[in-house]
């Protein structure tokens, strides 16, 4: 049974993309020379949309369609078309924010629920490079930029409450994308559910562990509490790894379309926990042991930069631009004053690691006992190897939702994931 | 210079009134008789709005409506007429989730913005009555009822993310009235500031000493922040004394035109300092000495039987109808899984207390140094007496907001509360 979608909407195809770009001048004058030689490419590999590259004589552009359901399973899980929309206020809003680390936001169709958006190239998506175990020595001072300048200007510290409820009311309605996080990471990997999957025989202990985990089980509904509940910025809501292309000089993030104002950590954890997963993932793709020992180290010293960075950033546009109506500066004048607000500053950052170790081991296991899984653990061909590299992030993963308070750093997180993957 | 107000609005008047609500069949229904029969009294004494009583031969109503500017100060503070659609929104759903304890809303004019809503009587407003030493033996008890239904009922405990965020997109903008809070009560008493009053020369020494009081202005800056961004359910956002309409059997919350989605502890914490505020007020109306220590006491065992009361009905509210989408039942089945979601529970509610001391003793401040005063204490006549009431009042709120984690239970509140009466 096909699924109703609003007069006007229909999914467009690499033909119909050049005309319905064709009447859209400029655009049009963006790709040069006549319609009929421009390439078309659907290249969606995600889980969701239709993704169009179209090149022109003189340019090329992007065009990401939502489909009227989830890509990856099909029709039977319908989802709501409104979602490009969303995507593409966060994409505005994060290109205003973070102008260079998002592709530039060009045109959206209410109709056809189409982004027509800056073409990325020869930008590959960061996952697939890290299975190659390609090493990108800008992204971990790029994306602390991309997280620092989104979070903190769409937070009441750098955002006055007037145009932060105005998102606040943009975004809300936004729920059908909210639910599915709902679920498939705070919900289904901790209980039997139809839609769960993992290695099986091999981990079929651990999801049952999992089942029966109570303090794991207590910590993950306290971070699903505050999911639902912290309206502290306006998240991207899905940064992981496949959202965001790299080349060995550039960083952007794409793909906002889960975006809502929520938690700072679910952004910055969620990141982090795919990093260190693709960490645990690297022995599985080695084809002699240790070969890829200097790249785990990379990525472990990306983990680090990457926190380190994004909070630097997030304290010094607190000291230099206060433009919020949160901790007003007018009550900390003074030598005094100042020593007192960069405590709680502090205080601040302290709470937005401990929800990120959280969050990040959360993004742990639901990619490995969930519905969706990573191509990083996927593309090892071996069970018993992959199986092997799961349990090692499984390991970490709890330790991080259920210590988060206990790493001093994001250096004893570094640490902790090298003595857990070597043992 | 008269403010700009849209098409068809109009300030009602005693004689307008009749002509607007003669057209109304129900409420005419309700009134019975002939229009020019129907008696009507203006009576608004708050801060905001006019409101008549109009009664027929067969029943009365109630008419809010909102002025464009704020009625305390005068056109010079203009503010938005909006404000009573979010009244009016609020008074449905508080309707609907504690219905005896709310009047019941009749009819919203979005031309005029007034609200026609069921006559109290033979109510007063409960500030008055206090002043007056009046017992309300069944106050807490449904002040309790109030409290624990409207916001489990519309936190992510009670109600569905879907049905929550469709909530939150309705009353997020309702910033104007979140600022004036903001502003009034957390950032004003705090500073120099041309909309501050007190009790002077009595009181310059204490609001210059608040103004340098660093722990204090940390606490507060953070609840400040709370307030700007947890929303944890729809809360009435000015439940003091003056928003409550009683007699001696009958409790109704009125006036929640502040409502949005902020923290559960402003309304049960305000609801306290007001209380206390009262009992810290009580000597300055004593004929003679001691002759309302019995009152003082009642109102002490009030603060802790709405707090007690508010506490025990959360707790059954989410042992017995857990229908939100935080805290997954299936999470938690068996013995231990009850006994660790219990813990949770009473982990939850002792969050609500924390910051409902501090919001209690920041409402305890602001009606003593911020531009809002309350008539418990404005109406002792002699300034000595009143400002030695208003220095208690101001000594205990300032435990409560700086040392809000050190009180055990709300017994320890009381206790404390009488030790610093006692001077």
């Amino acid at each position: 049974m096909a699924i109703a979608t609003p007069e006007g909407y229909r999914a467009l195809g690499e033909t119909t993309v050049t005309a319905f770009l064709a009447e859209l001048p400029a655009i049009r004058g963006r790709l040069g020379g006549e319609p009929a030689l421009w390439r078309v490419r659907e290249v969606g590999d995600g889980n969701l949309n239709l993704v169009f590259l179209v090149e022109g004589p003189e340019g090329s552009v992007c065009v990401k369609q939502a489909l009227p359901y989830v890509r990856l399973v099909g029709e039977s899980w319908p989802l709501g078309l409104a979602r490009a929309r969303f995507e593409w206020e966060a994409l505005r809003v994060q290109h205003r924010l973070a102008p260079e680390r998002v592709p530039e936001p060009l045109y959206f169709d209410e109709q056809l629920y189409a982004i027509v958006m800056e073409r990325l190239a020869p930008h590959i998506i960061m996952r697939k490079g890290m299975i190659a175990a390609t090493v990108y020595p800008r992204f971990s001072e790029q994306i602390a930029e991309f997280l620092a300048h989104t979070l903190y200007f769409t937070s009441d510290l750098g955002m006055k409450a007037a145009e932060k409820k105005k998102l606040l009311e943009l975004f809300a309605p936004n729920v059908e994308l909210c639910k599915i996080t709902e679920d498939l990471i705070f919900t289904d990997p901790y209980m039997e559910h139809e839609r769960n999957r993992w290695t099986s025989p091999q981990l079929d202990d651990a999801a049952r562990a999992i089942r029966t985990d109570l303090p794991l089980k207590r910590a993950v509904a306290w971070l699903k509490l505050k999911f639902l509940s912290e309206a502290q910025a306006l998240i991207h809501g899905d940064l992981h790894t496949g959202s965001i292309m790299v080349t060995r000089d550039d960083t952007r993030v794409i793909d906002p379309e889960f975006a809502f104002f929520g938690p700072i950590g679910f952004d910055v954890g969620k990141l982090l926990g795919n990093l260190l997963m693709s960490y645990a993932s690297q022995p599985g793709h080695e084809a002699r042991p240790g070969e890829r020992a200097d790249y785990q180290e990379w990525i472990l010293a990306t983990v680090r930069e990457v926190w380190n960075g994004f909070e630097r950033r997030f304290l010094d546009l607190w000291r230099s631009r206060p433009e919020g109506d949160a901790f007003p500066t007018a009550h900390f004048s003074g030598p005094d004053g100042e020593r007192a607000l960069e405590a709680a500053r502090r205080t601040f950052v302290r709470r937005i690691f401990t929800d990120s170790l959280g969050y990040a081991g959360t993004s742990m296991i639901r990619r490995t006992l969930g519905l969706a899984h990573n191509a990083d653990m996927e593309t090892i061909p071996d069970p018993d190897r992959r199986a092997a590299c799961e349990r090692r992030n499984l390991a970490l993963a709890r330790e991080l939702v259920v210590e988060a308070e206990q790493f001093a750093d994001i250096a004893s997180v570094a640490d902790r994931a090298r003595i857990v993957a070597r043992g």
